[in-house]
C-alpha cells in the first residue's frame, strides 16, 4: 500500500507519552492525549495525529497552553455543563468534557457540555467515540483557526469546524460520521501541496474570490470554501453547518468564535480585543435506552447498517461505505503493519527529540 | 417582485383551518396544523405551504393519517422521551414534541423528543422556532420519502432529510439554519420543472449513475445527490448527514428509516415488512442559560451576527447573508402584501375546496 517507513504503534505511543510528561503533563493527562493523538494515526487522520505534535509543543512554549491546567464547571443545570478548560491541551479537556457528559446522560438520559478556554482537540470522532461503549451516541464539534469564507464573501471567517456522531451498532462496527464542514479538510490540501498537484477548482479560492486550482492558495490569502463550495450546488449550507459548530463551540461555551479564534500555529498572533477565552468544544451524549429498549435500538441499527452496505452501486466495483468503516480497516491495518509516516513528519519529530533530550 | 396573483395571509389561513377541521381535526389541531403550512408560505418556502395542504389531504383519504390521534410518550427520562404520534399529521405531532421538549429543557437544562408512527411536519424551521421565544435554541430534524442516493449508489435510499437549528438572538433577528442534506431541496427542482430549465448537473443523477440537468430525472428512475453532489466535492459529507438525521429520526425514535420511509404521495404504496412505524422525527432543546448566563450569551451571540453580516464581501452589492435573513425578509413582505401561488396551487386548493364545500 505504501512504501513510506512504518513506525510501530507502540513506538510513536511511548514517544508522544514522553514528549507530553517533559512539557510538563501529568502522567494521566499524558496517557490521555497521547491516546487522542495515536487514535489519529491509527485512523488514517495522519493530519492529526504525531505530525501535529511539535505544533502542540510550540503553543505550550508560546504560553498558550497549560500543562497543569485546573479545570472546572463554571455553569451546570442536570443536563448541561459548561467546563473552563483553563488553557489546556483541547486533547486533555475533550475526553473530561466527555466523562462528564456520560454521566449526566447516565443519570439524565443525555449529556451536553460546552468548553471554553480550550486549545486544539484532535480528532473529534475519539471524543464522540467515547461514548460509544456506554451503548450512547456522542457528538463532538470544535471551532478553529479562521480558513473558511462563508458564502459570498472572501474573508476567513470559520474554521474548518468538524463535527462528529458516533452511533453504536451490535453486529456492525458502529457508525462513526467525522467531518469538517469545509469542502475539503486540510489534510487533503496539505496532501495536494506535498505531491505539488493541481486541487480541485471547488476547494479553495483566490483572495479576491477567484477560482483556485493551487493547493497554495491559502499563503496567498486565499480562503477555503464550505461544503457544497458554490451557491448553485449549496455552499449556504455547508456555511450555515460550520456557523453552527461556531455558535456551539464559541458563542455557547464563552469561548471566542469566528475570525477570533485563536490559530493553531504559534507564529501566527492572537487578536487582541477578544470576545471570549480560547477555542471551544461542545460534546453531546445520549443513551439509546432514553428513548427506546436497547434490543430494539440495536436491532433497527445493524438494520440500517446491512441494508445501506446493500445498496445498489453506481459500480459493481466500489462499495457504499458505511460512514466510519474506511478508518477501521485503516485501524486494524495500522495496528499490525506499524504507522506510515513522511519524511517531513519524521524529521519534525527527530527535531523534537533533540529539543528535549527524548529518543524518538 | 412577481406578477402572481396574491392571496391575503388572513385568507389563505382561514381556508386551511376549515380544510382540517373539514377532515375530523379538533379546532385546536386544525389551527395548529394551519400555522405551521402558513409560516411555510410566509418564509417564502412555497413548496410546503398550502401547496401541500390536498396532499395531506389525500394522505387521510387513504387513511394514512388519523386527524384524532392519541399521542402518547411511549419511553422517557429526565432530558428525554419517545412520542408516539398514533398516526397524526407531523404538523401536530412535531409542536407536541417540541412544547414536550421545551418544558423538559426548563427543568433540566435541555430537553430531547424522538417521535415515530408519525407523518410530514412540514418545515422544520416552524418546530425549531419555538424554542426562540423561551430563550432556548432549537433543533428539529425529519427523515423523508427516499430519493436521495449515498455516495456510490444509484439507488434511493434517503430522504431530503432536512435539518433546522434556530438560535436565539437580542437586537437581531434570529439565527436559522433550515436546510435538506441533499444538494438541492425538492423546491428548487420543482422550480426548473415548471420553468422547463435545464438544472446543474450536480443535483440529480440518471438511474444508472449518470450526470443530468433534467429536473425531471426524478421521474425516470433517477435519484438526488448529497450535499457535496460529487466524491470529490464532499458528498459524503452530505450522506451522512442525512444518514445521521435518519438514524435520529428513524432508528431512535422507532419509525421506519432509509429506503423504507413511507412515501408522502399517496399514490405510492407503503412497502410491506416496515421495520418501524410510520415516518419519524427528532427535536431538541437547549436552554442557553443551561450553559452560560443569558446577557453574556446574548452579547456574544449579537456580535457574532454583526460580524458576520460585516464579512469582506466577494461582491461589493451580494451581501454575505446570516441563515434565516432571506426567509424574514420573505415573512415581512408577505404579510402585507399577500402570499402569490402559482396557477397549478391556486387550481389545486379550488379542488379541494370543491371537494370538502368549502370556499377559497
Amino acid at each position: 500500500m505504501t512504501d513510506l517507513p512504518l513506525f510501530p504503534e507502540a513506538q510513536l505511543r511511548a514517544f508522544t507519552h514522553q514528549v507530553f510528561l517533559k512539557i510538563g503533563c501529568s502522567e494521566e493527562h499524558a496517557a490521555q492525549a497521547t491516546d487522542v493523538l495515536i487514535a489519529a494515526d491509527l485512523r488514517g487522520i495522519d493530519s492529526h495525529g504525531v505530525a501535529r505534535l511539535s505544533g502542540y509543543v510550540r503553543l505550550w512554549e508560546a504560553n498558550r497552553i497549560k500543562t497543569k491546567p485546573e479545570m472546572r464547571v463554571v455553569h451546570e443545570t442536570p443536563s448541561t455543563a459548561t467546563l473552563d478548560a483553563d488553557e489546556a491541551l483541547g486533547l486533555v479537556s475533550g475526553p473530561e468534557a466527555m466523562r462528564l457528559a456520560i454521566e449526566k446522560a447516565r443519570v439524565y438520559g443525555s449529556g451536553w457540555v460546552a468548553v471554553e478556554n480550550s486549545n486544539h482537540f484532535g480528532i473529534a470522532a475519539y471524543h464522540a467515540m467515547m461514548a460509544l461503549e456506554e451503548d450512547m451516541i456522542g457528538i463532538a464539534m470544535t471551532n478553529a483557526s479562521p480558513l473558511v469564507a462563508p458564502t459570498h464573501s472572501i474573508e476567513r471567517m470559520l474554521g474548518t469546524n468538524p463535527m462528529c456522531f458516533a452511533w453504536p451498532a451490535k453486529n456492525h462496527p458502529p457508525f462513526i460520521a467525522d467531518m469538517a464542514t469545509a469542502a475539503a479538510a486540510n489534510g487533503k490540501l496539505e496532501i495536494a501541496q506535498r505531491s505539488g498537484k493541481a486541487i480541485p477548482p471547488t476547494w479553495v479560492q483566490g483572495k479576491n474570490g477567484e477560482w483556485s486550482t493551487n493547493a497554495d492558495e491559502l499563503k496567498n490569502g486565499g480562503s477555503l470554501l464550505t461544503l457544497g463550495s458554490t451557491p448553485e450546488n449549496g455552499s449556504h449550507k455547508g456555511y450555515a453547518l460550520s456557523a453552527v459548530v461556531d455558535l456551539f463551540s464559541g458563542v455557547l461555551s464563552g469561548a471566542n468564535f469566528g475570525p477570533w479564534v485563536p490559530p493553531f500555529v504559534s507564529f501566527l498572533p492572537v487578536q487582541p480585543d477578544l470576545p471570549g477565552k480560547g477555542i471551544g468544544h461542545f460534546f453531546g451524549v445520549l443513551r439509546v435506552d432514553a428513548f427506546r429498549p436497547k434490543d430494539a435500538y440495536f436491532q433497527a441499527m445493524d438494520q440500517w447498517i446491512s441494508r445501506f452496505k446493500a445498496a445498489k452501486r453506481k459500480d459493481e466495483e466500489i462499495p457504499v461505505i458505511i460512514p466510519g468503516e474506511p478508518e477501521f480497516e485503516f485501524t486494524a491495518r495500522r495496528k499490525t503493519e506499524g504507522i506510515p509516516l513522511v519524511a517531513p513528519v519524521i524529521k519534525d519529530l527527530e527535531e523534537l527529540a533533540h529539543k528535549l533530550d527524548l529518543r524518538l
